[in-house]
């Protein structure tokens, strides 16, 4: 069939990827045919566990969205191809968390569970990272907590997650795994893989009475991996923050925590006046505050110049060995100083190029949503 | 020939399009028979004052690069289609200085000469704008003025340009007019169409003693202007300055005036981390010194969250009235503070419209180089 033929196009593009940058595997062409005799028998075929690596390696190297590109090359990768029910999932999921935040010395790494085959649909997971804070609808229109995440936080609520009696700002989300047997299943993250910062200035002491704190290790948990014509759907990764992540959006997004005002106003700026650039000072001592406060803590994060001098590095490096780097100007241009990054002054390969990570309109519904289930 | 025939192309699609949005003028059956009987005569033909004027307008409105569109329909247009000779150029476009300047309310304005015809080519201007500020290149490497300019400042010096005595940070280039008669000729702005802001911060004393300053009024010179098939290489147009094109672009970026490092060091910032932000909070305080000093001067000036928000008015404007609005993200979104502004959180229509301005290879060249010329 054609999407057979697919396949079979997507798993020799990438076994001959692996093998020309793995000189030293075992030689390509048995291994060729032996996947297309089992991609015959069952519609697909099982990566070697060094074919998996190095493909959900490159996955991270094609992102073009991704800053962070320059240690593609030493992710973790951990096989949990063996895991595919709802509780298996969440358990993984909550070690991915403690791994990764090593004590603070975050470490970039990837969870794979069972892929999609043609006859058992792959498990999901439906929020957007592991962690995720909730949002409640206020009768006065205000939303405490993450107003990005309010249509989510009323579907779990509707489907039985018991908030806090007394819900605050920063309620982590229950995780939401669908399996096809078991349907969608919630699990309270454990408050022991759960690590925060609480955000504090380096200079103004009223700053850490706002009760602000961002968790530590950002897992984005909804995108499927694609490795030579295989699926992934549920492949949890994560790198450490980049600071504008959460001063700038999380933190300073008109519709998420929406921090600016208050804080402008906590300095004492004339808001009255756009042209007093209040907006501007505001958000730089956001971004300060995240800044040093992940350092005070020893948690790894890193800021968008020095972030943005080693993704030209990376680019260097690619150039070098021969690749393109595809890369999207509007992703890669941090959301805050932009000129001032040297991300900003050139342009960049638009390829799409696989393996890689993607997010179609379903996904990306379900993650606000927290609908429609996957399987049916 | 093919040539003719996208003209009259060209021409029925921008007299249709006039038409449609000018009810009132003159049967467009007529008009149109009118054209393509000029084009079989002499290969191109001659606009209406009101098909130049709302073609100029169009050109504006459709141009991709620009948040600064709400007020397209205003533009005023100088029709100087009958003026081809270098000095009576350079002349018009000195008394475009003075009254896009209107003593500081400053107007949009566009000038138009020429246009290229079978039989004989338009004027050019070299110039990226009719006022940029020389580039002296010191035995140092550094820079005394705007790096930007050194390879075009020493052409201009090569071809007998003499600059000041003693070399300064702005001093205002020679404008270059290469006719087709005359070839490159130069002509020095007089000073009295220069007006300049010198920069002052709000609340920083010192800041004052950087002896910074710049010009009122961007006049952008060297993009052609094309309309219904008919090409105007030299149509100088101007708006007034977004704050960030001085404060973050021509002052901040690092291949200009570099001005980050030397605020950030008078502010008594640590520039030996990149955590303290300490580039962030100079170019804001640089941006602060900008929009201050030309509003004490009464120059019109806006800064990058209202007009942001204009342009999002001007997107509806224009979906109101049936029509697409073509963006570029990555010249909409300003400079720094990007996620601060309403425009960096949705997509744009991308398609290529005309009436439109352009700059191809060959024209940007010439305006940092100065070379090679446009006739040989
Ligand atoms: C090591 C440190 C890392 C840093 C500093 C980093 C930085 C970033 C940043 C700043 C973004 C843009 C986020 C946004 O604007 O929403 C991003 C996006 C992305 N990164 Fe990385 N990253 C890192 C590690 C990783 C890893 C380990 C992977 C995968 C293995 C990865 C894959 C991606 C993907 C797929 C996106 C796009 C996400 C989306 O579409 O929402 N990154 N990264
Ligand atoms: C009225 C106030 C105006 C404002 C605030 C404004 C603002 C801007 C800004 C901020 C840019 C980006 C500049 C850069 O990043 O280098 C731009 C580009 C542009 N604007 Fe406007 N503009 C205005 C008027 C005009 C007018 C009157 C025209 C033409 C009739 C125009 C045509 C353009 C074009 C063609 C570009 C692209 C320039 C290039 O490619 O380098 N603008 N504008």
């Amino acid at each position: 069939s054609a999407d057979l033929d697919k396949v079979r196009a997507a798993a020799e593009e990438f076994l001959e990827l692996f093998h020309n940058e793995n000189p030293r595997a075992a030689p390509i062409r048995p291994r060729i045919a032996a996947v297309m005799r089992e991609i015959d028998m069952t519609g697909t075929y099982w990566h070697t566990p060094a074919e998996l690596a190095f493909g959900a390696r490159v996955a991270w190297r094609n992102n073009a969205r991704c800053i962070g590109r320059l240690y593609w090359n030493s992710l973790q990768v951990r096989d949990l191809r063996a895991v595919s029910d709802a509780a298996g999932v969440a358990e993984q999921c909550f070690d991915h968390l403690r791994a990764a935040h090593n004590g603070g010395k975050i470490r970039p790494m990837i969870s794979i569970f069972a892929p999609e085959t043609s006859i058992r649909p792959a498990p999901r997971i439906w929020n957007e990272q592991l962690i995720r804070y909730a949002g409640y609808d206020q009768p006065s229109h205000r939303v405490i907590g993450d107003p990005r995440y309010r249509a989510f936080t009323a579907e779990v609520i509707k489907r039985g997650w018991t908030p806090p009696e007394h819900p605050g700002a920063f309620d982590v989300l229950p995780l939401v795994v669908e399996t096809v047997d078991e349907g969608p299943r919630m699990f309270d993250v454990p408050s022991s893989v759960v690590h925060e910062v609480p955000l504090e200035h380096p200079e103004l002491p009223w700053f850490a009475e706002l009760g602000m704190r961002w968790h530590a290790v950002p897992v984005i948990s909804n995108n499927r991996l694609e490795i030579g014509g295989v699926s992934y759907p549920a492949a949890p990764f994560n790198g450490w923050y980049m600071g504008t992540e959460i001063g700038a959006r999380n933190l300073g997004d008109n519709d998420r925590y929406a921090l600016v005002p208050q804080v402008a106003e906590r300095m004492g700026l004339d808001t009255s006046d756009e042209a007093t650039l209040w907006r501007d000072r505001a958000l730089v001592e956001i971004n300060r505050a995240v800044l040093h406060s992940f350092q005070a803590n020893e948690i790894t994060i890193t800021d968008h110049h020095t972030e943005s001098r080693r993704f030209l590095v990376h680019l260097e490096k690619e150039e070098r060995a021969g690749r393109s780097c595809p890369a999207d100007w509007s992703w890669i241009v941090p959301p805050m100083s932009g000129s001032q990054t040297p991300v900003f002054h050139r342009y960049y390969d638009a390829e799409d190029l696989v393996p890689n990570f993607f997010a179609d309109d379903e996904i990306a519904h379900r993650a606000l949503h927290g609908a429609p289930p996957a399987f049916r």
